[in-house]
């Protein structure tokens, strides 16, 4: 499954490069699976609250292939390609609108983890919506 | 007491108009009233571990005069000039070393709050601190 | 005339308080007049490309009444109360999505700026826009 | 030859995980390749303004080991282990000072462009810097 979702390229994001600064990616891949999980049923606020787990960053990799620009609406394609015991694989494209070429392809590692930083299973709840 | 400490303008801190993006400024308050605090010998990493509270920003006002710029090294003056019961007020003026006239100028109000938001007294071991 | 818009609070731009850190409502001040514009059908991406003005931010105020919290939609309300020859003040109040309190109140003031730095009288293409 | 630097984990860089936010390691990142060049002789302002290039983030890969809490004094650790015809990796090591283990190991590949976004040769004033 592929999830899409929209935002738009803030002024804020912007470098003196003209183009968005390269970091800001990893917000909209946080956005993109973020939208992913509400749309299954499960919003990473209840992950967080509910099941008593973070889902936490292990592992990042981006392809800027052509820059992202100011009030450029993005759209942001998610997908889980990978789902192990404790960790799985979130996979991020990012076009512009309108647009086939991506601006970039990355993807993250989240790990489950408790509070306290001990690795867990992934619970059954979640691993049921990211293996839609 | 005039507090003094330094930071540079980074990349990711400029905007596609070629400055400094003005929220930034805010993130240089933290760091003036950070190490002010750790000066005093109370890092704000302890005032929340050992005395149990945040201080939180309830008000802020800033006055841009002239443009931050990408690696400009920032003279941070901190100063505390009203600490009320509940609240304290600090003030900061942002410089660009070696320069006179300053780049901006404001405050921010913080209060003193449990972890669940109740707002408390500012503890005597901190407002030792803050009125020296 | 008062113009709405929503966004979403991201984990990105909460802190280690549990809230919301106090720099992002500047973004979402942003956001909002960055609507307010298109909705007036003159985008902020062409005052700079077509007028060739900067709109700078000279002055910010905000009060902080509640805690944003992760994922909370936000509604961005935006108004510009005053518009003189060079400046224009742009007032922005921030709500939980159907709650009436709000969690944030404040408004910037914008001047009108070439590339190079002069200051300049706000075109009448922008004024009218922006006294609607 | 590695480049060592210093920064500090600010409020602003924590998330409500209680540990700082996954992309500001590309924030460090940037601050240790700008201190190298310095170093060399070459800060990066002058790139951009007297080469008349600038380097952009073409890939970035990052892995966590373990988080940067609040306050942390960190060394950024960058090398850079390849220098192409037009691009350059660098590499960046992320400890918490007097610790050995790493919190966080990546690099990214920075491309020579002119502002138009055109791919050029890294200027051999830069070379020079960047193989020393």
């Amino acid at each position: 499954m592929i999830h899409r979702t929209k935002t738009r390229v803030r002024y804020a994001e912007t470098d003196q490069g003209g183009v968005a600064y390269h970091s800001n990616y990893l917000f909209w891949f946080e956005v993109g699976r973020a939208e992913l999980l509400r749309d299954g049923g499960l919003p990473y606020s209840e992950v967080e609250r509910d099941l008593g787990i973070l889902l936490t960053v292990t592992e990042a990799q981006l392809k800027y292939h052509r820059p992202a620009l100011y009030d450029d609406l993005l759209v942001i394609e998610t997908s889980i390609p990978e789902v192990k015991r404790v960790r799985m694989k979130i996979a991020t494209v990012i076009r512009r609108a309108e647009e086939e070429a991506p601006l970039c392809e990355g993807h993250v590692w989240l790990a489950a983890v408790t509070r306290t930083g001990r690795v867990v299973s992934i619970p059954d709840s979640l691993r049921s919506v990211v293996t839609r």
